[in-house]
């Protein structure tokens, strides 16, 4: 019985890992759509956002199992509760990737290319989070989840100079579609909010480890 | 066994409707912490998000229960599929309503007087939207159906007249916070996506009644 509960737990990691993956993958993709204006990579990336949600469900049915069979207690049972959290924030993760393609195939998706390499950081440092929030839980790493935690000012940063420089270049009178600026602002907030999610899972790992959490009234 | 069958296909109606309620609850509420700056309120949208999440799940569970024991075909099996569908905009509409609430909360709103009036007609249509969509699927009305679809030109022309009047706002150097004016935008972006989700859902009581649907490639 015992080892059959330490297989599940194991499954329960490494299906958290996959689906981590997935995220990351859904920022890539989309990353590489907003770069190319590709209007038909942003319709895969809603597309995948499919298997996303499916995985959501394998795993909360196994959290779920695990919760009513096992009946642990104390650190597994703060690990189980986590999961069961961590894994709505990536199933939003996946829904804000899908939100940004959205964008890209509505046509009014213009690249400003001032900008460009910020929004490329910002892609990347969201994806880091998601990966680094998936590996402190499986590796129950406290110090890299407070890492992830740390790197989402970074993301803040980089959302308010963006929007502050279009709001800039509206009020200069910039030459190009405010539509169009705007829907820049709109996809920068959307990593933005990756950025968020991925804090929130990093909140559940130091859960998970300490018994604490930072503030659950607020999370979602 | 026919009978129990009915009796479930009547739970999946009830328990459609109550979800519609929520979502119509939510967005009801959330206008009011718009109006008052309330972000006690807004609060306590979030927190009743999870009843939204909840009833999801309880939702799905029905319908896959319906859909393995008593094998549907053709109408009903149409209607479950389409109960799948409808609950993930639904819980997407939720969502959005907490997104909104935290927008709210971060302190940065500040309600622009001149447009109040177009927001809280926005929020008032697309709340009318989600509650006619699901009206549209218990009743099999596919006319409804088809006024939701019709409905959301508005409220993309809502979205768009205050977008551009903002915009416009800040090219003329308006006085206030530009990031106070994009928090505005952010907000009638989101009704606007919520409009965008009641409208998938008609469309999947147009394929429950027809066995057509527009255009399943994109939705998700």
């Amino acid at each position: 019985m015992r080892n059959r509960y330490d297989m599940q737990l194991h499954l329960l990691d490494t299906q958290l890992t996959h689906m981590g993956e997935l995220c990351e993958t859904a920022i890539a993709k989309v990353t590489q759509a907003l770069k190319e204006g590709n209007t038909e990579q942003a319709k895969i990336v809603i597309k995948e956002d499919e298997e996303i949600d499916q995985i959501e469900k394998d795993i909360e049915r196994l959290c779920l199992k695990l919760l009513l069979q096992q009946q642990p207690v104390a650190r597994d049972l703060r690990r189980i509760s986590a999961a069961l959290k961590m894994i709505t924030d990536m199933e939003r993760i996946g829904d804000q990737t899908s939100d940004i393609a959205e964008i890209i195939i509505s046509s009014k998706w213009e690249k400003m290319d001032e900008n460009l390499d910020k929004l490329t950081a910002m892609a990347t440092g969201v994806s880091k989070m998601v990966r680094n929030s998936v590996t402190a839980y499986v590796e129950k790493d406290l110090e890299l989840a407070r890492t992830v935690m740390n790197d989402d000012d970074e993301i803040d940063d980089y959302f308010d100079e963006i929007r502050d420089q279009i709001i800039q270049l509206i009020r200069e009178g910039d030459g190009r579609d405010g539509r169009k600026l705007f829907d820049f602002i709109m996809v920068t907030k959307y990593l933005e909010r990756i950025g968020d999610h991925a804090t929130n899972i990093a909140e559940w790992v130091e859960f998970a480890i300490t018994g604490v959490h930072k503030d659950s009234a607020v999370m979602h």
